[in-house]
């Protein structure tokens, strides 16, 4: 279910199939995911967000992979179903093995668990922690 | 603020000094933070939490600074104010770089945006995506 | 899915059906959603929220459209489903133009970026914004 | 810190303040709390919000109590400080144990580790608990 | 939908099996959910919970329908569509009344209005609620 | 309180301080807030994000004020406490008057209740909905 269909390349205007080429050629692959499908409607926000997801999810201080998996972590807090979805299957295509995941899965839970303690009991930030 | 006062030392029950014993001794330090003295009012949820914590934050698949990178982004997502402070210290505390903060929450606001978007747009999940 | 099944107006209470009787004469529509006929199991929420929602979302200070735009911000932010869903059709039917959709959707996605980051990095407010 | 200052009684409206005084009467206690004196600077929606929460946690099919514990725990999973400490104090004094707030500790922590392992699985829901 | 597929019986561990019989018969019903077979593929992160779950969700100070109730008022203000259903099904087999449903969605939605109203408006916390 | 200090114009870069200068020129204003001031950390993502604010923020098919608006209630709904008070300052610059706010804040209010109790319920969505 969408609010929005999702735009075939023959629907896409000329500016969003020039993203969709980029997304193929970046990605080495003919496929185009939803997500992008239904930003199309938009060629603008298409743009600005493929242009800065390039720059941002590439090698830098951090590995492609250990963004994957932080970006996991967003989503499941945010209880996000697409990104949940799209982003398990990128990580894994970057090489997320079986003890990766697991592990990542037990770093969200516990998070999840001392921010919601840590929001119920209001505790008081140490002075320590401070900048 | 906090709802309830941080225990000390000599307020804590035996068996959660035992836990602030523990924590000092893996830590190397014998700074005991808040979010652990407010929990020692409930030693049996004290120790529980702690022993976790100790097996999913340790080494494994993944590097424990990968790990506490991951807790930060999970506490943005929650906005925990408790959890982004210690989190941060802790990562820096490990060895995070500005470079790889910067990295880290530039892919924290990305996920952030496009869950939104994912969310407002009910984008629906790809065949591709599917277990 | 649901926990509880959509009641029929046949199923309905007498002070439900009310409800949904008053929601038709409003909308000039025959069509009663989902949500209503699930808190029609509890006919007094069901009237205490109509009631309520009629005043809040008719004309006032502000365009009932910018009230449903607000309420889609809201909903994609709780990553709530069905109110994205049912929000945006609203907001259609009261002559949300794709332009303004656009809009509406690169200001969330913006407002959901900086909020992580704001709660990540603990930015103190500064004394020019308190009351 | 607040985005609008509290009014006090003298400020207040004769509608505002005659909430007010429904309060003290409903609490028997003199005090009016902050958020009551900040949607003061609108009558309508503090009466209307008033009103309801009178009928919302008074008693019925469930005790008082276990109201404010439900309230705490909506209060955590949304990261509302001011909720936090406002409904801890209600719970408190009416007659939540050292026992009980421990439990409700342990249940929002979990609910909150296992909502976040659900949301990154996307686990498929059971037929056997669909209505 | 999942990015997992939940394991049968046959096709988990020893160790996760070993779990699954303990559900079976802490439960007493032949019926194991699926998210505790998508977790099997982790037998350690398996355990580690069902052994937290049985203790935190079991009787004491509050009453285990209760703690479920607590549970699904955490689990909708996170969103999350499984824990939703399994645990609105829990408490209906523990004697949840519908009396006692419509009471706890009143509750868990007039919570969820203050949050963000009392977020909205930063309501400063009153001297009288700290600890 | 912050887990890094602001920099003032001397410590910033002097790219960073470029930013300074548009978002002075932009505004019309010699007043640089506190979260550029943490951004400027890292110049990239500093540069970017003003740069996109000032595309998105700016007169289009909706108006600069409702866009505050809607800014604000995401802000509310993430429960960020930096970005209800910059963004309800800026809506206030922008022109909303007291009647506006009440209005926005009913909103905020409602559909958070709603989005709670549709999580809760599951509700299913209408065909009618569906694009």
């Amino acid at each position: 279910m969408a609010v929005l269909s999702p735009l075939t390349d023959e629907q896409a205007s000329p500016a969003a199939r020039a993203v969709f080429d980029d997304i193929r050629a970046t990605r080495g692959t003919d496929y185009v995911n939803n997500f992008w499908r239904l930003l199309a409607h938009d060629p603008d926000q298409l743009r600005a967000l493929w242009d800065r997801l390039k720059v941002v999810m590439g090698p830098g201080a951090l590995d492609p992979l250990v963004k994957e998996m932080i970006y996991i972590a967003v989503s499941a807090a945010n209880a996000c179903e697409y990104c949940a979805h799209s982003h398990t299957a990128s990580a894994r295509a970057k090489g997320m093995s079986d003890e990766m995941y697991a592990e990542l899965l037990a770093v969200i839970g516990l998070a999840s668990q001392t921010n919601a303690l840590a929001s119920a009991l209001q505790v008081p930030v140490d002075d320590a922690f401070k900048a």
